[in-house]
């Protein structure tokens, strides 16, 4: 017989009474699995309470799983389910994620493993001319924190809430203030804040996405950039890249005959090439997609830094006919960490991405953008791109200065860039090439070979040499470095 | 005759002198398109310097688009582009975006722009049981400033650079800790970290996302699910909920026929029914969904806001076998503005998901991301919990009550949830339903009709109230208006 007790003097109400006193019971196992727990009135007359308190009970101790209830039966107690814990948890799961997944994600997920960034051995004394994010010693990090917490208290408890879709107003209208320095004129609501510039390229590719779409874009490209238009169902078309850009013969060619959905290109300091195109470029290949109405996708990543020479207008600055999607980006000025990038189009097009951007996040944190625009408001991010000028002026110069000096013309060649913070090296042919990166970490430096930029096969050879983390020091010890790897493999001394 | 004059004093160097006389002359129309220039030979002599100089010179000129150069030719004027000003752009814009964008996307667009939220009147007077967005009178912003202030601080410039992909660990180590109070025992390397719970839906959604693939799913459920599960290209086979739940044994039925390759539930306080499911439930769907060997894909949205009576564990707790991906978020608690969520899954698993969310926008913030772990390691998120119990356990009842004072039985029915902020009241049948949002506002309150969350036909009439952003107050006056509301209708007074 079932033993229960009611306190009168406890606060709780007796139906928890009941219920905690089963419970203990059940997890003491004074009460076993199938065990039948007495009828409602049995069990209210022998507690002289109401029916419904006991009932109350029972229901709830069904409903925490601890007793099973069939109409005009007693309850019994349940088998439970046991947690899962390290020790019960079985190795290998029920499914197989590589059957779960889409053919597209497990190609993603491949490519994903052997990226550099985790291919590549972590050597703190290597000197690293890999990766484009910017040195941490130059990021305004004390200016940052005052805007940030300014940014905040000013705002107030909204500022936690939903934001607005297409971003925090303030800072839309500052970039549609600045894009004017660089001849683009367009409205707020032409504008739409991304969680960097890659989120705004897949926010376009997923607009575009439908079987059998195709983008023309340079050759090389960024590494990111084919694996996500595969992602995206959508087929590459390459187009190689000349001294002077992308080929435009060529570029005529696949418009007329393959009608690709976008041209994706780069006008300023391309990745992996540093080539900048020039006036004429720009406008001739608007002129193009213009006569075939294809959209082009300018990807403005380093629209800033252009620190040799008088700034090149962006394609987006002489598009009268809304054929232009201009993304643009803080992480290669300033810092990356704030995740904030731009999209700016025909309000249409703005429109799209925008319910795209709703129905896969809701939208973006309203936090930081305050923040980056408290900074930007206060004068900081015009002076900090002056410092970056400064600084990567230098930087450069000094690049180049011991890449002359050090680097023989009968090993590899280069071209000059007007900015950014890539130089990119034509090694000179070899019967068997060496894998590059492993003969450089041996010499103490890292850079990227240039296959990680190619999708077709290609027999030439490159490295991208990016100095956006390295001072002036690291970099003429850097390329010391990659001179001698360059003298082991060429003259085999 | 071209007439130029370098001056020996200027420190700016001979070639960047004749540039800039050369562009002068052709933006005040002294040199006109079509006109030639001298041979760089003539120039040279005529100025007594080098002939690369003149070339230099030119070939800038050329870049910045205001010469042609053909081989052997004179430069001549090019007829340069103009910027697209408001002035000269035309009004529609070279492409349709409409044709542009995928029938998926403009799908989603044209869901978008019906959104209640878009669609509603905002109208200050009302009150507004409309959106699940919590009180902002409830977030603890000073806690919250002084924390992210102290975390950037704390972390240094590194924190404003790229961050690790799955997210900042300390983050994810005090959510493997924080999910142990709910029965969850997981590694961090099971967390990713995402932009918000949606966000990490729609990475699970794009893992699928192949032809013909399926997903059930409760019906009514959550009004963004069913738009994002199309735009993903996956279609959703809706099963009837219950007032336990889901139904089980069509869930069975569906499971058996169909072979989803997913199940998406909410077992707590559903959206938008309110209803949450019994231990019971969770251990019957979860051995179904092994049976047939189909992952969950849990929402745990309001994991934390369980008030009335004993805290319900996740099906996840119960997941011997890795089947089970959860999904939980800060938004539904503390505030939304962080865009801050986590999924949990077998490793395999999160790797694919990271490796998606790495091609479609590198990483997240680790801004917020560290400032929410100062946050939660100084015990704020534990006393903030608790407040918004002790503060929704009152309105709820305040809520229950003013039902139960003004809301007549032949009007409508509901049933209390245990938790959360959402009553789903069943209206009675009408012969001709008016237009529940305009009579609502009429009144001087606003909440969503049930049709919002009904992708298939119905001929039940729904009102989904959400007490999340009013205080008691706020709640009973909104009430007694839905009540004036409905007595007009039912009873045409």
């Amino acid at each position: 017989m079932l033993l229960l007790k009611l306190d009168e003097k406890n606060r709780k109400p007796q139906y928890q009474q009941i219920l905690e006193q089963i419970r203990q019971k059940i997890e003491e196992q004074i009460l076993l699995p199938g065990e039948k727990l007495p009828s409602t009135r049995r069990l209210a007359d022998q507690l002289a309470i109401h029916r419904s308190t006991v009932a109350t009970a029972y229901q709830e101790l069904w409903s925490l799983g601890f007793v099973d209830i069939s109409p005009g039966a007693c309850p019994r107690v349940r088998d439970r389910a046991q947690i899962a814990t390290s020790a019960n948890r079985t190795d290998t799961g029920l499914v197989d994620w590589n059957e779960i997944a889409s053919p597209a994600t497990n190609a993603v997920w491949q490519t994903y493993l052997f990226q550099p960034e985790t291919s590549l051995p972590s050597n703190s004394s290597c000197i690293n001319f890999s990766g484009v994010d910017i040195d941490y010693r130059l990021f305004p990090l004390d200016n940052f924190r005052v805007c940030l917490s300014r940014a905040v208290r000013q705002q107030g408890p909204s500022i936690l809430g939903y934001g607005h879709r297409t971003g925090f107003l303030p800072l839309r209208e500052f970039i549609a203030h600045h894009l004017k320095s660089h001849g683009i004129s367009v409205t707020t609501d032409e504008i739409l804040i991304t969680n960097g510039l890659q989120h705004g390229i897949d926010l376009v590719f997923r607009m575009l996405a439908a079987p059998g779409k195709t983008v023309a874009l340079e050759s090389p490209t960024y590494k990111e950039m084919i694996p996500l238009l595969r992602f995206c169902g959508l087929t590459p078309l390459e187009i190689p890249i000349r001294e002077n850009g992308m080929d435009l013969a060529l570029l005529a060619e696949v418009l007329q005959k393959e009608r690709p959905a976008l041209v994706y290109t780069m006008p300023n300091f391309q990745n992996p090439t540093g080539i900048s195109t020039s006036q004429t470029h720009r406008e001739q290949l608007l002129s193009l997609c213009e006569r075939y109405r294809v959209p082009v996708l300018e990807d403005g990543f380093e629209e800033e830094m252009k620190y040799f020479g008088k700034v090149m207008l962006p394609i987006k600055s002489m598009d009268k006919h809304h054929l232009v999607i201009y993304c643009g980006t803080f992480s290669k000025v300033l810092f990356p960490g704030v995740r904030i990038g731009w999209v700016v189009a025909e309000k249409q097009c703005i429109e799209r991405l925008t319910a795209i951007r709703r129905f896969s996040e809701l939208s973006s944190s309203m936090i930081l953008q305050a923040a980056i625009h408290e900074f930007c408001q206060n004068g900081h991010y015009d002076r900090h791109i002056s410092t970056m000028h400064r600084v990567f002026r230098k930087r450069m110069q000094a690049a180049i200065q011991a890449l002359h000096q050090y680097i023989a013309p009968e090993w590899a060649d280069w071209s000059e860039p007007s900015g950014g913070y890539l130089v990119w090296l034509k090694l000179k042919p070899l019967t068997n090439p060496p894998d590059w990166e492993s003969v450089l970490v041996a010499h103490g430096v890292q850079a990227l070979p240039g296959n990680y930029f190619f999708f077709s096969e290609t027999s030439e050879n490159y490295l991208r040499l990016s100095i956006s983390k390295l001072n002036e020091e690291e970099i003429t010890e850097g390329i010391k470095r990659l001179a001698n790897a360059l003298q082991t493999i060429y003259t085999g001394e």
